[in-house]
């Protein structure tokens, strides 16, 4: 077997936690390690606001949380829904996949769970974060907007040179959501899957049309047939995208990102969509995917322009 | 094409919701009313001791449900997990699959919505429930077992004769649970999963290892090529046990029920199962489904003394 290593993520908020994390996977670190230390990095980062500090909260002001981890090689899985005042979801998700019962908790009883296992607790909520919150119950108050904008989960996957693989996600959910309201991310076969012995898959975007295809699942079992991750993301999303239009008579956005246990990575999306990916041949670098002609899915490597107008978007000032 | 109509529901629990539920279905009613109508007098009964009315309570004495519904033509789920206080988690889930954002709600927030929209408020706790809660206590304390046992859930599965399907899950969750904690019955794709031009799926048992595997999509996926719902369902849960015995180290009872868009129906289980299912051509029965030889499933009519016993059994006087 080739020793390799490998990592994927979603959106340009992956890229430095993914980097860090795939320095450790160079000197023969963790796949588990590696997606719990990167997904920190997204949710410790104040300015990317749709995953743990400075997300943005719900309908009611309360950022509440979803994460899961997933380890390929036993496909043992840790979950949480709708968490709150907790720094580190991710990092409680992987301590459930420990057990064998009451691995997947929501609500309240999340919570519970991470203070009484000595995790830390802080306000999620940032001032940017309140700030940008107020103006949008302005907004839709005075515009009569529809509520709901923004979905952006925090997905990766990981390849370590043990050849073992393992899948997390972290997301502060659909902005101005419902108290309670979960999507995807937590869930197994929806918001992620993961199989060393084949290759992992996450998703982002509306949650609600993303269970109703278990995208994730599909892909890796595609994966498993002998395609390569890019085919598998192409002919498992695209055909749903038509699908879910035909029958449910519309579709919300959504992208998903694929690793294979050779370190082969792919994408699939309805929307322009960023992630950052690495192997052992090539540096983790930041990537820029859109639909194509005829289900396929164009990636380009990220415009310095664009990443430039992306760090000033993220800071800038809220009035 | 054929005009026909067709149910199967786990557990002998399911039987007499079902039977109903057929009726309406034999003078042309929805299979989305039958799902619902069929989970709903699950729900109600006192004696069942998993699901709704009657059900055990978590660790700390409350009744925190877990239920789904899905729409076979559109797609479209309502799910909440970790609900108290309400009669019908089954029509709270029925309602949520209406909206396109926050259909799936967890914890407080999803009884908080139940109350908002209408939904009868109940304490879910029975006399009965409380003693064997108290009971089982005492045991563990006592005698040092392990705290889980008992996981039923109701999951059905409704074709009209529209051609429509839908699927629907109802469930007090495993027994003694940490509070907070959800398995895969408001899981889509591992709890359940119907599309109305292939077939759908529902499964009962360990949440924990149900989710590890995406078991109802994949069974509908198998369906969708061809196999009969009888060789999907050995097709996709037999080798997954093996799977997970081999990855896992173990694996949890489970068991999984389905049926196709011609009436047809199968099972799989890795543990003695009941189910209720019926057809145009066959008047709702009970079966008892016990794994067999070869990765197969044996299925035989429930015996008259196996239901006296069972009667007797979920009214025995609690000591």
């Amino acid at each position: 077997m080739i020793l390799t290593y490998a990592m994927i993520g979603t959106w340009r908020m992956a890229h430095e936690g993914l980097t860090a994390a795939m320095a450790d996977l160079k000197q023969g670190g963790r796949s588990t390690d590696a997606i719990e230390t990167a997904i920190q990095a997204v949710e410790d980062y104040p300015f990317f606001k749709s995953v743990g500090y400075g997300g943005l909260p719900n309908q009611q002001g309360l950022v509440e949380m979803d994460a899961a981890f997933m380890d390929g090689d036993t496909f043992a899985i840790g979950a949480v829904a709708g968490i709150s005042d907790v720094k580190n979801p991710i990092s409680v998700a992987r301590q459930l996949s420990n057990d064998h019962f009451n691995s997947f908790l929501v609500g309240a009883g999340a919570s519970q769970y991470a203070m009484f296992n000595g995790f830390e607790r802080r306000n999620m909520l940032t001032e940017r974060a309140h700030k940008l919150w107020a103006k949008r119950v302005k907004e839709i108050n005075e515009k009569n907007l529809s509520p709901y904008d923004g979905h952006d989960t925090v997905g990766m996957i990981s390849l370590d040179q043990q050849a073992s693989m393992a899948a997390g996600t972290s997301t502060s959910g659909l902005f101005m959501k419902k108290p309670g309201r979960t999507g995807d991310s937590a869930l197994s076969g929806s918001g992620f899957y993961v199989d060393s012995e084949i290759g992992g898959a996450a998703a982002t975007g509306l949650g609600e049309d993303l269970m109703k295809g278990c995208l994730s699942y599909e892909i890796v079992r595609l994966m498993g047939t002998g395609l390569t991750p890019q085919q598998a993301c192409d002919q498992a999303v695209y055909p749903f995208v038509e699908k879910l239009k035909k029958r449910y008579g519309k579709v919300g956005e959504f992208s998903l990102v694929a690793l294979n246990a050779q370190g082969q990575w792919g994408v699939a999306t309805n929307v322009e969509f960023t992630f950052s990916a690495g192997n052992e041949q090539q540096a983790p670098a930041i990537f820029m995917a859109n639909p194509g002609p005829d289900q396929t899915t164009i990636i380009e490597p990220i415009s310095a322009e664009w990443l430039a107008a992306y760090e000033k978007r993220i800071k800038a000032p809220v009035d």
